[in-house]
């Protein structure tokens, strides 16, 4: 079978690529596990310096998402699964709501229609996020029961995906699934225009001994979840068999709710003494404005019952962080 | 200022103009009453024999919603209001998921294009619809906190119409309020493609003397309002002050729960003995399985507290049809 990734060069596709490669098979649209003969990497742009690495079955496809005839040229094969994870995030969005109503509204449905075009029913995995849920309604606690009014664009765009993924799916055009990613940690590299990215900069900057300013106050409470977790979580999500997730295909990823202090004190016990980058707070209204609207706690049983996997501890992540990244280096 | 009305050549459509040209002016985008210079009754086809009626201030334009250029042609002042009721309904959206997607989502998002184009920020009313809520996890009562899982392809049309409603209000391209109404009674005239169209026929035959078979069971419990209520709630919500709505600005419409057997015996008791056309219940699946996924209750203490209105009985209802419907005939 055939296994594109949207957004595939980011951080997560990646890691979701090898992860793949290294299960070598997933279930197809004929219900049974399928040997991954090809995994695209579909992206707009390719990262400077991007190893691709020598696995043969690993390929790069350039294009604009928005291009429904590129997208149905990528869409190529019955036998295949989309994992949908291309996005402009949260803060690049509220900059430029046209290009998020293009690339993920837009870029979305035509990942639908190329896939109901199939003459089978493949299996999608939607990385939607937190970001569904706002508003001055929102309650302290938000998960697959809460009433979605998200307040940036980014969520918005999520939130309808959401909602197409169930319709497409009930109409049997695919079989599609979306998981509600909390903040990701810990990623490596350099920031990105995700009003989060700094959530990662706080443990990665000060690992690497440089000196990060945090844009919001140290009080401020959000759910977190290491790569490791999410990744396994989004293959587990496209493994289960249609019937376990009934008529909303969509759910919260399991997360650990903390406050910026507390990533803090982690990051001080796990690092025991070592030289740390300087951390200051600064607070940016942009950033604050945005990252205050969204959802402090989040429940998640759904997920849990149906064996999605988190880590026990920030401790775990950023010790996963050291081991893969920075031990390696 | 110029006033809009998509679907106006519908039943809704046509009362709202006639109960807003009555009234004579309307809070325009300067934030003050504004006298309705033209209303436009914007719809795909004109009904045979539709009368506009003599009124120099009303005008019909015919055009295709799907058509971006149509709606940026009708969209051509910077002191309008749109009241946007054209849709696929219920029943014709799970015939064709293609045109409902067409006509509702994007011709909505036209709609929102033309209006975020001028230069002011012109109030924009959408009938939305208690078809938005369903689903397995769906609550026994349902109203503005509830999550949206539709199982129809119309209510996924119209809750991603209220998500972009909120998000072109955010970003202040304009000033969008929805109303989420209950299942319309009594309207005259023929059946029509809407899952919920026996609602009105399990009046207005009898009453005229024609025999209705009904497609679902006589305890089928259902949010009704009458179209009186409908239309004065309507013109309520796009006169209320922004701040009056806040983040969500959706909301349902007040509605009385009744069941089909509750209508029958208001019908009764109004006929006071009058000849009636005979009333059978023959079950037709595809009606009841679209009806049953509907919520069986709500609630709006929002609305109510906004000031927008309901009738107070079925019996009233029905008394205000024979007014306007049949004394006059």
């Amino acid at each position: 079978m055939k296994v594109v990734i949207t957004g595939g060069t980011g951080f997560i596709g990646r890691r979701l690529a090898d992860t793949i490669l290294k299960k070598g098979g997933l279930t197809g649209p004929s219900v049974t596990e399928e040997r991954v003969e090809e995994l695209v990497l579909f992206d707009q742009l390719v990262p400077d310096g991007f190893d691709l690495g020598s696995d043969p079955r690993l390929a790069i496809v350039q294009g604009d998402i928005s291009d429904k005839a590129t997208i149905d040229r990528l869409i190529d094969r019955d036998d295949i699964s989309v994992f949908h994870l291309a996005s402009v995030v949260s803060g690049g969005g509220e900059k430029d709501f046209d290009l998020a109503m293009r690339v993920n509204l837009d870029g979305g449905r035509h990942i639908m229609e190329a896939l109901r075009a199939r003459s089978s029913v493949p299996r999608l995995v939607l990385a939607s996020s937190i970001a569904v849920f706002g508003g001055a309604a929102m309650p302290d606690q938000v998960g697959d029961k809460t009433k979605q009014t998200p307040q940036t664009t980014y969520g918005i765009t999520k939130a309808i995906s959401e909602l197409l993924i169930n319709d497409y799916t009930r109409k049997g055009f695919l079989d599609g699934r979306s998981a509600r990613l909390p903040t990701v940690i810990i990623r490596p590299g350099k920031p990105n225009a995700a009003a989060s990215s700094f959530v990662s900069g706080l443990f990665r900057e000060p690992l690497n001994g440089v000196d990060i300013a945090l844009p919001v106050k140290e009080s401020t409470l959000m759910p977190v979840l290491g790569y490791r977790a999410i990744v396994d979580g989004i293959i587990r999500l496209h493994e289960l068999p249609s019937d376990a997730l009934g008529d909303d295909r969509a759910l919260s990823l399991p997360a650990l709710t903390v406050t910026v202090t507390d990533m803090l004190d982690a990051l001080d016990r796990v690092a025991d003494g070592k030289p740390l980058g300087k951390i200051t707070i600064e607070p940016d209204p942009f950033i604050e404005e945005i990252v205050t609207s969204w959802a402090r706690d989040t429940y998640y049983d759904r997920a849990i019952a149906l064996g999605l996997p988190k880590e026990d501890s920030i401790d775990e992540i950023i010790s996963y962080y050291i081991d893969d990244y920075l031990n390696h280096a």
